[in-house]
């Protein structure tokens, strides 16, 4: 039985209650989240993972991308980015690999950690068909459906899956006036696709079966937007919108299913749009959660867009997306380093961080007020043990020491908590 | 005449001349609303500086910190910092050196800079009273008008006064419940002076004196928020918007005096409370403009708080408010580094752009579309022209060299745009 499933019984899993003590929500309340498919719990069925609870009304979660490109595969990197993802916090990872290897990596990776693992199916697919056939758009059917069951069986707890990309979609953005086109790989192995082939694209033809198969390993589905826009220009337009619409019918069917579904979105939105696009996702997606890469609120960074998405995730976040996808400062330029990964992670602690204490979570709350304590008694150690990243900030307290505790480089003697706290701090 | 006395009067000033141009406002319309106060043009009468318009309909602007403290005194370093925020295009920049060679330091920074220059007056009365007589709250009020009327000579553009914090305040912020009391240090020196010599605080007491100096020089006041909150939980309290209500009368005052103003304001503030604050101080400041620092919307980062603040102040901008200060890494921490600076500045432009773009601006959509166009055309140089920061991106482009233009290393013979090119994106 799938998660939802068993919600819809009223059957409280073992992930369930462990999330509901956690999070510290009632347990009734989220079981009927996940019924309603307001709450998803990615695992597979062959896999136990840190429970992961996704959704409305639950702390927002953070996932961390991964993997080898053709330019740079290296095994034991990608294993070491993986520990990192776990070790700074991350509550998933996507194994996003399109080297040679990327059926060992994904093995290799899953092994090697505990939280919910996600792969894009189709760019195994594809890179099959490349190095078989020279090009993606020489994948069949077979190739795509034996991908996404070879890695259900290999435990794979969640997938995108471009199911939203048909021919009419297509048509519609050929016409339409977008600067950027396609960004999404996913979404132009695709799109590549059906114009070539002149067919509809399999995972929209054959959703039943996969349907079938995400109901037999309980693979949360993550429904992607290959029409993501990847400028601010193109941003929330007829394309992006249209296949929303289409993720929208597919997201019922799924959770008529009894299968689990989140819905990926933008992207590359201005601020001011953020807010419309989450409520806009909840109300054609029948509440399913929102799993956002970004959004990036402006172009002008590259190299820094771990801030850019940080402030449209926190944006995101409070206004309704569940999912952050983390993004690196290498975004746009290179494969993200070791060092990357890490900033991209806590660039996204910070964003789901901020909105979670904006939505009032008592959780998000207690941590920082136990920092605001922390930071009057001038008891450092503690100040770095609650920090998202110790090492970063006891560094720079080294940097330039000074004779006491009560003081830091930046004021010296004239800290101004240092001076009041006689006066005017609360004492406890 | 000050910049106010001369729009009164219908007169166009250079500097007004000016930025309307690189602005694209009306020029009728810039002049009317300087008039009103809504928009500053902080320049000392004895210097001349690149014109900068602070305020309601002109692009966010933003302020670098700088300068020494007692543990950090290096006179080349703040220098190189000062050359470093021109460089990567902070606004104007503080010069808020605590070091007991404080007055060198300001003038040589004043001398190496084009762009306009803030200081915090009480601070060099502060420390001369330190060194002379041991503490802070052993300033006279002759020391500290005497700083004002000094810097004032030298060509300080703007200077923060914390003319807000009275007795009235001190004594309500005393009752109050605040768990962080104070955490501005300007604020710091004031309260406990009050509360140590049993007298007014002078800034307040003698604010007539200080209006005839600033109309003198035509510096802009910038009314210090001594109570700005110093944790989450401390935002938007009763201390914070008494001492803002304070400042609503001294604005009025100044603005009857032809004497150029604008408003400080918190701080660490929950993102959920971030457009109310700036809704609030244009109401009760009649419209002044707003300089924020920040605003932190966690403090669970240290080490990254230019992060936390990049989205606070990104909000913030997009509320209302019209001038950012930067946040570096080092904060909380350490004086920054000449590369924390240059983290800071970038975290902060990126946080002005971005609302900026979403307010509309035309210069904004102007250079996002042109690195979209750069982006989809695979022009990496023009990619690196337009960004904030033209070394980074240029860095991780070589870390991990490709065969061609048409790819980078993260997706390699996979890219998007490259696979779409031809189908799906927009010719031009």
């Amino acid at each position: 039985m799938t998660q939802v499933e068993d919600a819809k019984k009223g059957h409280i899993t073992e992930e369930a209650k462990k999330i509901a003590e956690q999070e510290k929500i009632n347990i009734d309340k989220l079981i009927q989240r996940i019924a309603e498919g307001k709450i998803v719990i990615p695992k597979n069925i062959g896999r136990t993972t840190k429970p992961c609870g996704i959704g409305e009304g639950l702390s927002t979660k953070i996932n961390a991308n991964i993997g080898s490109s053709s330019k740079m595969e290296d095994i034991d990197i990608e294993i070491k980015k993986a520990k990192v993802c776990e070790e700074y916090g991350a509550d998933a990872l996507m194994d996003l690999s399109t080297g040679s290897k990327l059926k060992e990596f994904r093995k290799r990776i899953i092994e090697n950690v505990d939280i919910p693992i996600g792969t894009v199916p189709i760019y195994e697919a594809g890179v099959e068909a490349q190095n078989r056939d020279g090009s993606v758009i020489n994948m069949s059917e077979d190739d795509i459906f034996k991908a996404i069951e070879n890695q259900a069986k290999e435990g794979v707890d969640f997938m995108t899956l471009h199911c939203g990309i048909n021919k009419d979609v297509v048509e519609k953005l050929q016409k339409s006036n977008r600067m950027m086109g396609i960004v999404s790989r996913g979404g132009t192995f695709l799109s590549s696709w059906i114009l070539h082939n002149e067919r509809e694209n399999p995972l929209y033809k054959n959703y039943d079966y996969i349907l079938e198969l995400a109901y037999e390993y309980d693979i949360t589905l993550s429904l992607g937007d290959g029409l993501r826009p990847g400028c601010l220009s193109d941003a929330t337009d007829v394309p992006q919108i249209q296949e929303l619409v289409t993720l929208g019918t597919l997201v019922k069917r799924a959770q008529e299913s009894n299968v689990q579904v989140m819905v990926e979105g933008p992207g590359h939105v201005p601020l001011d749009q953020i807010a419309a696009n989450m409520k806009i996702e909840k109300t054609l997606c029948n509440g399913a959660p929102f799993y956002v890469l970004g959004p990036i609120v402006t172009d002008l960074a590259p190299g820094y867009d771990h801030i850019t998405s940080a402030i449209g995730g926190a944006i995101a976040a409070h206004s309704g997306a569940d999912f952050l996808c983390y993004v690196t400062p290498a975004e746009h330029l290179a494969i993200p380093s070791l060092e990357d990964v890490k900033e991209g992670i806590i660039a996204s602690k910070i964003a789901a961080q901020s909105a979670d204490v904006a939505l009032g979570l008592p959780n998000a709350w207690k941590k920082e007020k136990a920092m605001a304590t922390a930071r009057k008694n001038f008891d450092w150690d503690r100040q770095f043990e609650l920090a998202f990243d110790s090492e970063k900030p006891k560094k720079y307290r080294k940097s330039c020491p000074v004779e006491d505790d009560k003081m830091c480089s930046m004021c010296g003697e004239y800290c101004a908590i240092r001076i009041a706290e006689n006066d005017f701090t609360k004492k406890n």
